[in-house]
């Protein structure tokens, strides 16, 4: 561990150490840093292409919501910077999806203790209309509550589902207190409510609500479904704590503005020999309307782009590299399933992607076959010193390769991001440029070139067999 | 030190310790503890006074805006809550003033770069109308750049300045970076500008923009005037910085709805010697509407009742201490100066005001005559084991108190909260209950009460000599 931690340091560190204290240097012989440690380590220390294109995107783009002219402006730009930063075949390939826009949105209580609350609509919300609703609270505290209460007991009321989700570093918390934005909604509406307000599904005390998908099944009608912020949520909390009923009244007037065009922009750094299954590495260039989409997901595109841009620099991989900036992830992973019908006949080996902000990576998981085992390793290795563990659990990929990963049965390594402050941010309007550390960043794209140099160049057998 | 710092533990430790190691009680006599140090110490360990007052005021009643209906709901529950808390001669002291409200507010980059920003009227700033204004922006990277260019420079532009506002543990970078929002509509006005922008004075990082007065000179229309988030400002300058004209839509649709009635609310502990001039110690009780105003100043009104409600435990004090919650702070100290005006005949020796967050106290200022050395000597000693320090500068009061300083020619003593973080809350949507420290609360409580009870039963002269 400790030469390896050695051999990290950039050679300008050697050198400066060179001039300062030779005698050591004459004891203590140091090996030259290989090429792949000085590609991953130029990376660590100076990159500058991931937060360029974060900076570009927030700044020139801003939000980015699937289907609206602000996505398409996206794609435009991407296309122009993918081009610039020298891959091959940059393109848009377009589909068509449902649209779904926010409308107004306010929430007071009306009574016992009068004031405003901080409020925002979930994705597939019903409207209020303009007029708004009023109607008493009926709490729960958590989802479980919600689903225990009989069919019809909720007629007339605004369910209130909180939950106390906490700070996970693997973001694992998003999985146990999701669900009260995910499904919350269609159970409330089955069971009679007017219209459901939900703790936002988030770790930050800001007066930003997280908003995010709901669905509702066929044949139930989408009721107004906000999440309150979490100073808000703990308010009226106390308020309901206080026993007398409580009164809010909601205006919610969301629209679905039927199919419109989204798309995913592709790139590609074209690999030597073209027998060799192609390795698709993605990030999602839609964003939530609240925020600008830094950290969800224009770092995972800024990630993915100057690592595949650095592997450029040791000269053409022998496997292609496809980058898939995907359109509508967060509105139904229509680009992931778009990329994985539209590209099911061509041969992919392994699959990546990076989406979980710009926090440090700390740990990877694989999917390969045991033949694999010395690939493993030299990853293992070269991740180390930028403080990455091995885990013992089999990697899982993400939400826009995963239509592709299970079509051809890929070989999946996830780099996994530390997501302790990731839930403070996602899908609020507190999503902006300056939550990005630099350093962070450059040591995600360092962890992914490292890797994709690796994975790039190797040309057994990725999918793991037997096939799961 | 080391003394006094071991004098500071509450009797309940000692007790422990006596069971646990009676032997080095032995050995290690420990003298017992002063009242005051054990009215304080409890202050410190247990206070739920404080609490109970922010948590009751932002969940039954949250944002209190000056001369509003909620400002009103606000006086009757405090009457309430000062009566319970046993304090005498509870009572609301009314007023009328100007009333400026909060309309609809938008901003958004409408070319080069499509987006957003966020936004919010400052007080006083004039009405875009309905159909908002759209103009080209002008930059200022400070304010004096802004007091640099000629009359009828910005003519039909929005002019925007920004500032670099930095946390200070003694709060004073608003003295430096507040002017932009003080005075920077105003200027901009003279100029021709149509509109202002600034930077929010303020030292976080989230899309919560920091509202605030502002005021124009007799003469000067008032313009419409906002605070971006700092995100949203840096944003903006990011897009300038590319060089190509930036035009903003701005939608601001305050109104001035005339004189209503905003009042103070008062409360005394009676001291005995009705010959002795009392002390009043003071806080607002009205908030901006973003926020629910629990720092500001929710934790201030907090602090001075509880601590005047341990002072009372010992036993009635020599001076009476009046408490004054004052109404109308934000919006031009309309509740300090009625005070001031309404009680310039009756005698006063001192003042203190808590109004600056919930933090710490880390210091003391005195403005007291040199024959009040000891006395001074004395509240030192009790401070220190709190971590409070004197500081060589002369307390200048708060704002709710200037007027009766000024017409008596009080002696003052000022605990200097900590505000280090204050700044990141001031005046925003997330001044809530949660962003408050139980412990920190009480400590504040602690160094009150400590104060107030050596200075109410202090016999000597407290104004100091010659009148300043």
């Amino acid at each position: 561990m400790r030469d390896r931690t050695l051999s990290v340091q950039p050679m300008t560190k050697y050198l400066a150490l060179s001039i300062a204290a030779p005698v050591l240097l004459l004891v203590t012989p140091v090996s030259a840093a290989s090429p792949l440690e000085t590609l991953r380590d130029k990376a660590l220390d100076a990159d500058e292409v991931a937060y360029d294109i974060v900076e570009g995107l927030t700044t020139e783009i801003g939000p980015r919501q699937a289907g609206t002219e602000a996505e398409a402006r996206a794609r435009t730009w991407s296309v122009a910077k993918l081009k610039a930063l020298g891959f091959n075949n940059v393109r848009i390939e377009e589909y068509q999806m449902p649209t779904w826009v926010r409308g107004e949105e306010t929430a007071e209580v009306v009574a016992p203790f009068p004031q405003k609350l901080a409020v925002t609509a979930l994705g597939n919300s019903g409207s209020t209309g303009e007029v708004g609703l009023e109607a008493e609270i009926v709490f729960f505290p958590t989802l479980d509550a919600l689903r225990a209460v009989p069919d019809g007991s909720l007629n007339g009321k605004i369910a209130f589902v909180s939950h106390a989700m906490k700070r996970t570093q693997d973001g694992s918390s998003y999985g146990a207190f999701g669900p009260a934005r995910f499904v919350g909604p269609n159970i409330a509406a089955k069971k009679g409510a007017s219209a459901i307000v939900i703790r936002s599904a988030g770790t930050d005390y800001h007066r930003n609500p997280h908003t995010g998908n709901t669905n509702f099944d066929a044949g139930v009608t989408p009721i107004p479904a906000g999440a309150l912020s979490i100073p808000d949520a703990e308010n009226l909390e106390r308020m309901l704590a206080r026993g007398k009923p409580v009164r809010m009244k909601l205006k919610l007037t969301p629209q679905n503005i039927g199919v419109q065009t989204s798309g995913n922009v592709l790139a590609e750094v074209k690999g030597s020999n073209p027998k060799l299954p192609m390795i698709v590495i993605a990030c999602h260039l839609d964003s939530w309307d609240l925020g600008t989409g830094a950290i969800d997901d224009a770092a995972g595109c800024g990630i993915i782009a100057a690592a595949a841009k650095h592997l450029q620099s040791m000269g053409q991989p022998k496997r292609t590299v496809r980058l898939l900036w995907a359109g509508a992830e967060e509105v139904g992973i229509w680009g992931g399933k778009d990329y994985g019908a539209k590209h099911a006949d061509e041969a992919h080996a392994m699959a990546m992607e990076s989406d979980f902000g710009a926090g440090k990576i700390w740990a990877v998981d694989f999917k390969l076959p045991d033949s694999a085992k010395e690939l493993k390793a030299k990853i293992i290795s070269a991740l180390a010193p930028l403080g990455v563990v091995p885990r013992q659990q089999p990697a899982g990929g993400g939400a826009d390769i995963a239509a592709i990963i299970t079509a051809q049965k890929l070989g999946i390594i996830d780099l996994q991001q530390d997501g302790t402050r990731y839930f403070d941010l996602h899908h609020t309007p507190d999503d902006t440029l300056d939550k990005v550390d630099k350093a962070e960043l450059r040591q995600n794209v360092a962890a992914w070139v490292a890797t994709l140099a690796l994975v790039a160049n190797y040309e057994g057998e990725l999918k793991p067999e037997p096939a799961i």
